[in-house]
């Protein structure tokens, strides 16, 4: 069992949020407007990023390696703002340490129940979230009767680093990858990476007329609010909160992008030791 | 100075090539069918790839690190088959290694140079090689009479790993990216990533008639082959010869796509354990 090595009052610790990059900001940017008391503390892995295409066992061993620099930051709960990791990494790590984790894929998952009228949902991800399986099993656990279908977007992440949410050919790329889904008749669809509401217009627009998108930044930053609440680890009311953000290398395009389209303000941002590497 | 651990006689020592991911398996294609008696040693770092949007101190420690992986396999010659460790690693490199460090810019830029009629060359590459400049100053130091006109394609990567080699989509992509450079006039072209060649002919059209193409894989093969005649470390004539694949996480899917596009025998891929991470 993995613990911080030096510990504040409950409430007065931050909390973690980590992402392969900084598509994860969505997610800091959604608990910063619900929990404005709070301090966050957000490492983007830029230096291995992206995840998507990678194997199980190095997403797990990445997402432990910066779950342990959280630690280090007396993180009292670690929130893993990144798909891939949610799906590949997070059983090891709620194993492993001692603080609670939680990803996006159960508030995701839960949240896209609660929408469907027709029982059908479908899911956009990238190749090792669709993969895993993960959202299918979260929702068939909860509902079983709700009907998923999944769609592979390896280049929507891309596209969208690139800053292309309102262009052609992400209207086209999108046109292909939903076009199952839309076969399939679903009335809801969850944006299963943190890197897709910045393409959310795009999204909508493809997805056609009626159908629901659920994004998994808010239900996350929903999840953390009752987690915190059922732990007692609120911030104090009226503390002054805050984001401090870390990147395991610099590259600083994207991360000016993300500001402009997310409206939060992320101020001086960190280079960070990467964390040692272990066997694969 | 970093020396290898144990020494074989000169010439029945492998040539050590490297690459972020698999694209450099264009560049071991070329030594293959030109020097077919050499044994060569493959590494690609597949955990952390994509090099070509990552910083330059990012890509120098990474470039360090899978050097000393094949010194640690007795390499004779280290080639960079990755144009963006090329640029922002092979220089440090050359300074700490004991053996011949070969990237590929320096043979592109000569071979373009050889190439052009009036004297206007286009790059081709990732965002950090183009930022790099490392080909326009290659071909000033040679030729500062020819004109040098770059274009960043950083989506081309991502749609390549796809195997979008034939699609409107790349096409139209290749289009923009494209467009500056016709209109500079170039009549040779440098591919200046190793996954390009994957994607000649739709490069070739999106160029136009009458513009050539200089692919950094069969050049840098003739860089090798002038190297180890130099430096009388080529293989006894006769000898079997052969190509190990050795990547940092096990992604099945572009190796098998490079395999039957480059016509290759890759056979049994090995799994690394990652080289140990130092601080940025």
């Amino acid at each position: 069992m993995i613990t911080p090595s030096v510990s504040l009052g409950g409430g007065r610790r931050p909390i973690g949020v980590f992402d392969s990059g900084i598509g994860g900001l969505t997610v800091a940017a959604a608990i910063r407007k619900l929990l404005p008391a709070e301090h966050i503390i957000y490492i983007g892995d830029t230096a291995r990023v992206p995840y998507g295409g990678k194997s199980a066992g190095t997403v797990e061993r990445y997402g432990i390696e910066i779950g342990r620099m959280l630690l280090e930051e007396d993180a009292k709960v670690i929130v893993v703002a990144c798909n891939t990791a949610s799906a590949l990494a997070v059983p090891r790590m709620k194993e492993i340490f001692s603080v609670p984790v939680l990803g996006v894929i159960q508030p995701g998952a839960e949240a896209a129940i609660s929408r469907t009228r027709n029982g059908r949902v479908g899911i956009m991800g990238t190749r090792a979230t669709i993969a895993s399986r993960a959202y299918e099993e979260a929702i068939q656990r909860l509902a079983p009767g709700v009907r998923v279908a999944s769609a592979a977007c390896p280049l929507l992440v891309p596209l969208i680093e690139e800053g292309l949410f309102e262009d052609p050919i992400t209207d086209q790329i999108l046109a292909r990858y939903l076009a199952p889904l839309r076969d399939q008749g679903v009335d809801t669809l969850v944006l299963g990476c943190t890197h897709y509401p910045l393409a959310g217009q795009a999204i909508a627009r493809a997805a056609g007329e009626g159908i629901v998108l659920v994004d998994s930044a808010e239900n996350c930053a929903q999840a953390v609010r009752s987690l915190l609440d059922d732990a007692r680890l609120e911030a104090p009311v009226g503390s002054p909160g805050g984001l401090d953000v870390s990147l395991t290398d610099a590259t600083e395009g994207f991360l000016r992008l993300a500001e402009r389209n997310l409206g939060i303000e992320i101020g001086e941002v960190r280079l960070r030791a990467m964390p040692k590497e272990t066997a694969p």
